[in-house]
């Protein structure tokens, strides 16, 4: 018999919260980048924990329907703290807003990030006026959709195929779904919230087609939700998570809106037919960045919110005795294996959650010089420049942050065994929910390749024009000695500047590979786009490495930003910042082997040096967990609790979503004309003597079996004789 | 715009299957063993998709209630096959329901597989007869499930804390739940399906502890399906799939049941208190190999079907024209990365395929050689060794093929872009089913570990005691040769033979690092438990090279045996066999420039050559996938029919699912309240001038919050000081 007694785990937890060798609450600052965010974070976490609206007991038995109601509910109760709050106050509501429910997140965040992104984006001061008399700001008479994708055309914005087209003797447009693959498709809050829809559609006038714009058009009448004339829309229905978000499809037939409801900030239609296209195309993809830059901080988050749960429970659940002997069982986070499982996860969503710091302060730089840019100004070519690696970059991260985290979170529930595999322990919709982010805002993998594009642009910038290169590339400025470069050993790996060389070197070498390809196949008579194609799969590797090297630099440099207050924080984030860099080095060693940065025997010790930190960092993965600042609210996981009871809140939870003694839902109907049936075949078997020799019976069978296929067999034959293909 | 038209989809299909470079039907039977197993299948498919309660136009939006009483009437409608089918066709039927509804498997399972099998496994015969009598193959007047996991103990079986106390004064055992952690839980069936439950309990005799046995324990009455006294069932709820099965936890309170109704094939207790432990201990671990067994084929059959949907969808999913003259934008299986996203893991399923009938073939050798086994049997070294070697092979391709595979399902799902997230076209579903695999009979790190130690004890057995190792680890048996080989270059590595001699090389290096590690650490001092736990993972590694290596053989062999009959199955098979050799060669690349057997330059040549491969591949793959022969009603996906039809399938079964025209369900409820609210806020907001200077009122709402924020910091500071942690 084990010693089990209801206070362990307590017990266990305490443990390993005694004597931290540093002071939690400044580690926690500092990934919080400052304290206000942190208070403010946890005042985010008590309004929530204590509003009934945000009450999460009961959300992983909610229906589709109950889901949605629920959520609707939600964003009634935020749009009060929307209309007080200023942008970036707002932000980090959002953040937060997208660990606790990430459904609803994206049903608020269509209103308020991309419909109203659109307007912001695209409409004329005027218009923008307008839309906000109308309501758009307090959803006060209308809620609004973002009718982009459409059933043949996601990623191929361009290609899109809903028509605007102009029509000179009315004044209006006439919107419309000319066939089936035209239908806009997965429009978020179409099925059950919108009024209004900001429509992408090809412009027509005159005959003529000028591109996809954006036009707003009115679904719905708000006083009952009946749909208006023209317009079909239908629910999408069940989904792999989010199911608090009511996606749609819509088609348009001949809808007719005023020219006015065009957004002209950019391409504008005047009254008699002339088209004015936009002096600076490229500008308007900054609001992109916004939905990415959100993304890679929802990745850090999420990240942690797994780890919170999957670390904390591994410090308190005790499997197999050491020997013996043993009072106690072993805790699975004791045993070297679970720490290489967990360990450098750990340390790759501390890893994002610096980089995701890093991308907000880039966003939040561009998206101020952007805002600040007039037609003319001095200062637009280095704008564009900051705007092109603000792209490149929240790209390349946007895609690796997420498809890693999506990884973790399922590593995450591996490691809680069987009890990871429970709904009411938060992994399954964690996944579920996350799932997405690897395919909207830009399919990860064309995302990649964007950022491998660029890389390979600036290389070739930098070899052919000399070019210095901005702070993301500055690692190529000096190539040829980059290229060079070796590890000198344990005395380099064991320093965050030794990783950084060693990063430095392989995303240099694989950069430099995909660009000898692309110059090559460009040289070979290909045309750059068909280059690019030809060459995806060592420009995927090239974004791949390089974005491994740039989070590690984040990190590195947020580590170096700290002084050392004697209070353990900065020593003990080093610790956790080596060992996300040594173990995405082995991760990806071939690289690093392939590169001739790294020896075979210098790889060893990469090995053997990841296997150490992860015995260093366990023994202090309890109190940077705390770090993270998670409430049992938002965790909302029965064996992640911060106190370390698992067993009774689990037990708890489960029994409160399923309560006993309801009667058989389907005994009398189902269960008993089942077992109590007297089918033909028992008789048979009786008869025939199953008691004797079942062996006999068993043969019997097989030989009627192989009869029937060979008469199977046959019939087929002569079917397939007799048609034709 | 686009040359849309409704028929596009169907002729790009079409033109995709005509004139494949290889005998379709021929293939399909080579990947199903023989003519026989196909024909089966597809006898199988017809009988589902003809039988109304195995419809599945409804499945992904039914409740959990409903999916639990569809299963049961499931199962009901399947007993009249079982009970007049031989094991190895019901085996094979089985094999098509995990793909068909992976929770009605499980729970089918529970009592066909795990329940059954228990008694079959550790009854005596006149035991089985008994059980047989009160109707355990019928399932008529019982049903039953398998109490093995509990809270607290889910991989150490030896550790369960249930307790079966023997009563000499009745001749009974009493069932006891002692502690919350010792509570039965995730078993299967136990909250509504289940009569009896076969439950794993410590015995207790005299109070003498022996270890772990088995109990039956009846549960509830039959007649009313109420609960017996001293038991306490619940339900365990909502997981992350797998929904049809009701798994529940049970707590016995002092629960009395005859001394017979302990199996005892291998323990025995006798009226007077004596207990006889089992000569052969080892022999009952035949058991679980089944289970692994069936889920190596899993793994393979699910890969196939999602593939059959990616690869399908891919063919007929245009984005972008290549060129602005192109009349159709491409297929997006024609773009290299995409060719590299999914032809590697199309080479992987086929090859899983393989290695599924490859380890179904050893196992049922194994199962027959363990049956015919007796007591002092000349054989009995040598099944030992069979069952070792079984066992180690099965551990070792459960966890690996298991975790590709629920990998290989995400892949697929992101390579479909947001049509993937679609519940109704099946991935969701399919991955949360599937996650479970890496988690139950055995956790894939555990059985990945198992396996890693199999391969020390035989590396070590060969070089201490010159033993000749059997099929699966003889690529070590001239060791210093195979350590030593080098790969030849381009001749080598586009042969089977040579790839399979680099598999052999660098699984020889992995498993001899980890054997060498442990020798030090046994050498060291180290117990052999702590020395197998402290180099744990270089053990995981050598285990992950060991798999991949034996799958990559089973698939060349099944090449080899096939006749070259001018039907170009063999020549295309082992263009998909030497893909999946090379892919995984990439993919753990760094082991092989470790081991010295490639160059860095031939690893270039490796990459080089699975692109080449990737889109050889990519040619047949839409004939391939049909040779994995899944009707629509499997796959149950409509961006994956057979004809190509994605778009006008997808739209109806959405339609279909999602009725239009009924009444907004919360319009009055929620949205109207909220819509036409008039809050307060918005009345200040107006006196303050929102539409003069938005940027002043930020400001002083920023001023605000940040007095708030201090305020709040200095309260917490307050605070903090007055109370005592």
């Amino acid at each position: 018999m084990s010693a089990w007694r209801d206070t362990l785990t307590l017990e266990t937890m305490a443990k390993e919260r005694a004597n931290p060798p540093f002071d939690v609450r400044s580690l926690s600052i500092a990934m919080h980048g400052n304290e206000q965010s942190l208070v403010q974070k946890e005042r985010f976490m008590l309004e929530l924990s204590r509003d009934p609206v945000f009450y999460m007991g009961d959300w992983q038995d909610l229906t589709k329907d109950q889901l949605r109601e629920r959520t609707m509910q939600k964003i009634a109760a935020l749009v009060h703290y929307v209309m007080n709050e200023t942008v970036d106050v707002f932000t980090k509501r959002m953040e937060l807003i997208g660990m606790h429910d990430p459904g609803f997140w994206t049903r608020f965040g269509v209103h308020y990030g991309l419909f109203l992104g659109a307007i912001r984006g695209s409409a004329t001061a005027n218009q923008f006026s307008y839309w906000m008399e109308k309501g758009c700001i307090s959803c006060q008479g209308m809620y609004g959709c973002f009718g982009m994708t459409e059933l043949a055309h996601g990623s191929n914005v361009a290609g899109l195929e809903t028509t605007a087209t102009f029509d000179e003797k009315t004044d209006q447009f006439v919107i419309h779904t000319p066939n089936l693959g035209a239908t806009k498709w997965w429009i978020g809050g179409a099925a059950q919230s919108a009024t209004h829809c900001a429509v992408f559609a090809q412009l027509y006038v005159k005959g003529k087609r000028y591109g996809t714009k954006t036009f707003m058009v009115p679904l719905r009448d708000p006083k009952s939700y009946q749909l208006l004339p023209g317009i079909n829309i239908g629910d999408i229905g069940k989904k792999m998570g989010r199911d608090g978000i009511d996606n749609g499809f819509i088609q348009f037939t001949n809808v007719r809106i005023p020219r006015a409801y065009m957004l002209m900030k950019h391409t504008q239609v005047t009254r008699d037919g002339e088209v004015r296209e936009p002096p600076l195309q490229q500008l308007t993809y900054g609001a992109l960045l916004q939905g990415r830059t959100a993304m890679v901080a929802d990745a850090a988050n999420t990240a942690k919110k797994a780890l919170t749960i999957a670390v904390r429970y591994a410090a308190v659940r005790r499997q197999f005795k050491a020997s013996p002997e043993a009072e106690l069982e072993t805790q699975i986070l004791d045993y070297p294996i679970h720490q290489r499982r967990l360990m450098p996860l750990l340390a790759q969503a501390t890893a994002f959650g610096f980089t995701a710091l890093e991308m907000t302060r880039l966003f939040e730089e561009t998206a101020t010089a952007l805002e600040a840019l007039e037609p003319g100004d001095p200062n637009l070519e280095k704008t564009i420049e900051m705007l092109k690696e603000t792209h490149a970059t929240s790209a390349g991260l946007k895609a690796f942050c997420t498809w890693a985290t999506l990884e973790a979170i399922d590593k995450c529930r591996q490691a809680c065994g069987g009890h990871g595999y429970s709904s009411y322990n938060g992994f399954p919709s964690m996944y579920a929910d996350f799932a997405v982010h690897c395919t909207w805002e830009g399919d990860n993998t064309i995302l990649a390749l964007q950022s491998g594009r660029a890389l390979i642009s600036s290389y070739l910038d930098a070899k052919h024009k000399g070019k210095k290169l901005a702070a993301a590339t500055s690692y190529m400025n000096d190539i040829e000695k980059v290229l060079a470069a070796k590890c000198a050993g344990e005395s380099e790996l064991s320093t965050l500047s030794g990783i950084e060389a060693g990063w430095a070197t392989v995303a240099a070498h694989a950069v430099k590979k995909a660009a000898e390809d692309f110059e090559a196949l460009v040289n070979s008579g290909k045309s750059r786009d068909q280059a690019f194609e030809a060459c995806s799969q060592v420009r995927f590797v090239a974004a791949s490495i390089h974005s491994s090297g740039y989070i590690f630099r984040q990190f590195k440099q947020a580590v170096e930003r700290l002084d050392d207050a004697g209070d353990g924080v900065r020593k003990n984030l080093e610790l956790v910042s080596k060992l996300y860099g040594l173990w995405q080095m082995e991760e990806k060693a071939a690289f690093f082997l392939r590169s001739g940065w790294l020896s075979a025997a210098q790889l060893d010790l990469v090995q053997k040096l990841v296997s150490e930190y992860c015995y260093e960092l366990r023994k202090i993965a309890i109190p940077l967990i705390d770090a993270f600042a998670l409430s049992d609210h938002i965790v909302n996981s029965p064996i992640g609790v911060k106190s370390g009871d698992i067993y009774r809140e689990y037990f708890r939870a489960v029994r409160r979503a399923n309560p006993q003694n309801k009667e058989h839902p389907y005994f009398e109907r189902v269960i008993k004309p089942f077992i109590f049936r007297s089918p033909p075949e028992l008789e048979d078997f009786d008869e025939i003597g199953v008691d004797e020799d079942i062996e006999e019976i068993r043969e019997e069978l097989e030989e009627a079996e192989k009869e029937r296929i060979e008469a199977e067999k046959e019939r087929a034959a002569a079917a397939k004789k007799a048609t034709v293909e």
